[in-house]
């Protein structure tokens, strides 16, 4: 079965959340803990992956994945870019940071990240934002890599059956972080977990990760129950002692309710679940249409994300959370992973109606 | 336990639909095998609602409820309201139906329903659209009717908890037809299933019942394993043998993709998800901002989307349906209560990793 298949004991993968999160302790103690580790690489140089994954290495034997954003095409647009640029440096003067009004240098890394990746002997990828080629897929297969693949649809997931992914992450409307949409992206249907689970088992023959929503073994035993192999989580592991998120984005979720989250654009240029804050409003009012495309939103606004989140100020930094961010609990990644088995397991056992 | 309290075998409801799918047949069928049927009674005269429970009674002994809308205060714009009359013209012309260009008249029947309910001895009722007042609740209570309503945030089931309902549906984002939020209601949530029940359920003390996405005994178990105490179906009973929907929207549900509903406002001035259709895209893009207010709107639109319905035009009628309508069967009612049953104990039983 799937634990077989990825060398995990339980069934639950934490997600491979870029951008800081996911430190080489979190992978590592989440893979001890008897889970999958993901490393979340999407935003990282070669040089910072080899490093990760050195480490990660150091403190754990265990099977580890490494998430990846598959390269995507886009235009520049000169004027909207600029003119981003001079509207978002009223944050930067408000955070007290250099003001920018050019056109940020535009780099695709994937291809050193991949080689990185499979030169450092990690067996298990995950992909994001695109279905990868078969051509891909069959130069990880001759390598003894699994490869792991999002979708948000019935329509997605038969793609990227076809193109030969081992494995499905169904990714429901609750998810936090970025949606893994890759088709008919301008009008997305946001299936929920509860309906997307179950449709996308009929559909593919391989297995399907159940994500969006779960935070604990009530959900995970749901997921179960729907007919998901495993289960993937994010925000709950955003606020466990090992994640890398920022102090504000965990007291964020361990307060927050289940109405205080939105999808948006316009942190990142791509839809993602997030905390509403004065930063998403103010520019969703701003901006007609949509931002400048993802990856180039993402590079405008990092500089004014990662000076709020250093100077705490949680109204100018995005902060990714599902639906269910309210159900987070404070502790190690190991006690996360041992709950959500224990709770699973309680959970089955309380059912019964006769 | 819940079974008990509703004086039923299995815990599941049948939504109360209203307009038309919850036939007497359809209500009896269902709680003859053991299950909950419901009227839906919101759109009929207190002589429909006598008529229909009488039929009811002569077919089942078994418990029923009865569904109702809250009535709620709107404001009349008569530019509006004539402005919508003459576009709907156009609707009007293509069906060959009479044109109309008044301002339609309405009468609040919500109190003679109620005493109809109460008068002919039903047991349980279930509102939506509003909280139901300490007051009317306590009034209930008196004729020992048990009262349920539906929650589509923490904060809406915390607020029915308060005014005294025994049962709180927790109606998730997947879920078809009109939403029962009741809080900001201009700023909804759409928070999915998975996410909203353990939320829900860690919140109130009275029992839970998930809503939204659940089309067969996966999405039973799941629900149960989040911590509900019953599942609520809708789109699952729209298409059995004894539901009164039209022919056009049962092939419609029954050859449907996960991405093929969305959610408007347009049919009834109240958000409802449904299948995308000429009206739908072809109003949404006419209307800018909101539609006369429900129920102004959905009696504008009554006689297009019945004449439709008439003549099997799917393109100019509401077909209300949940996100995982593909999963649809047909059969009877007692079959379909037989299959969750049966197939939420397989559910159960496959859940293995170890």
């Amino acid at each position: 079965m799937i634990c077989s298949m990825l060398n995990i004991k339980y069934p639950i993968i934490q997600a491979g959340m870029a951008g800081g999160p996911t430190t080489p302790e979190l992978v590592a103690e989440v893979s001890e803990a008897g889970a999958l580790g993901t490393l979340g690489a999407g935003y990282m140089t070669p040089q910072q992956i080899e490093t990760a994954l050195r480490d990660i290495q150091q403190l754990t034997q265990s099977s580890i994945a490494v998430n990846l954003f598959l390269p995507q095409t886009y235009d520049i647009h000169k004027d909207a870019i600029l003119g981003m640029q001079q509207y978002l440096n009223t944050y930067r003067v408000k955070l007290g940071i250099t003001e920018v009004n050019n056109i940020p240098d535009m780099e695709n890394l994937f291809e050193e990240q991949l080689a990185t990746v499979i030169e450092a002997g990690v067996k298990i990828v995950s992909f994001t934002f695109e279905a990868p080629t078969k051509r891909l897929i069959e130069e990880l297969h001759a390598s003894e890599i699994i490869v792991i693949a999002t979708a948000t649809s019935v329509e997605e997931a038969i793609q990227l059956e076809a193109n030969g992914v081992d494995l499905i992450v169904a990714q429901g409307a609750e998810a936090g972080g970025h949606r893994g949409t890759f088709l008919n992206v301008e009008n997305e249907s946001m299936i929920g977990t509860m309906a997307l689970v179950p449709q996308m088992v009929d559909a593919v023959s391989c297995p399907v990760v159940a994500a969006g929503g779960i935070m604990d073994g009530r959900g995970m035993a749901a997921a179960l129950a729907l007919g998901a192999k495993a289960v993937q989580l994010g925000t709950a592991f955003l606020t466990v002692k090992e994640s890398g998120a920022p102090n504000i984005h965990k007291q964020t979720i361990l307060s927050s309710r289940d109405t205080d989250t939105k999808i948006t654009k316009v942190f990142s240029g791509k839809s993602a679940r997030g905390f509403k804050n004065t930063m998403m409003i103010d520019l969703e009012n701003r901006i007609s249409g949509n931002p400048p495309p993802y990856p180039l939103q993402h590079i405008l606004t990092s500089d004014i994300r990662k000076e709020a989140a250093k100077q705490g100020n949680k109204e100018l930094m995005s902060m990714w959370a599902g639906q269910a961010s309210g159900l987070a609990k404070v502790g190690s990644a190991g006690d996360l992973v041992e709950n959500l088995v224990g709770q699973c397991e309680d959970a089955l056992q309380r059912i019964s109606w006769i």
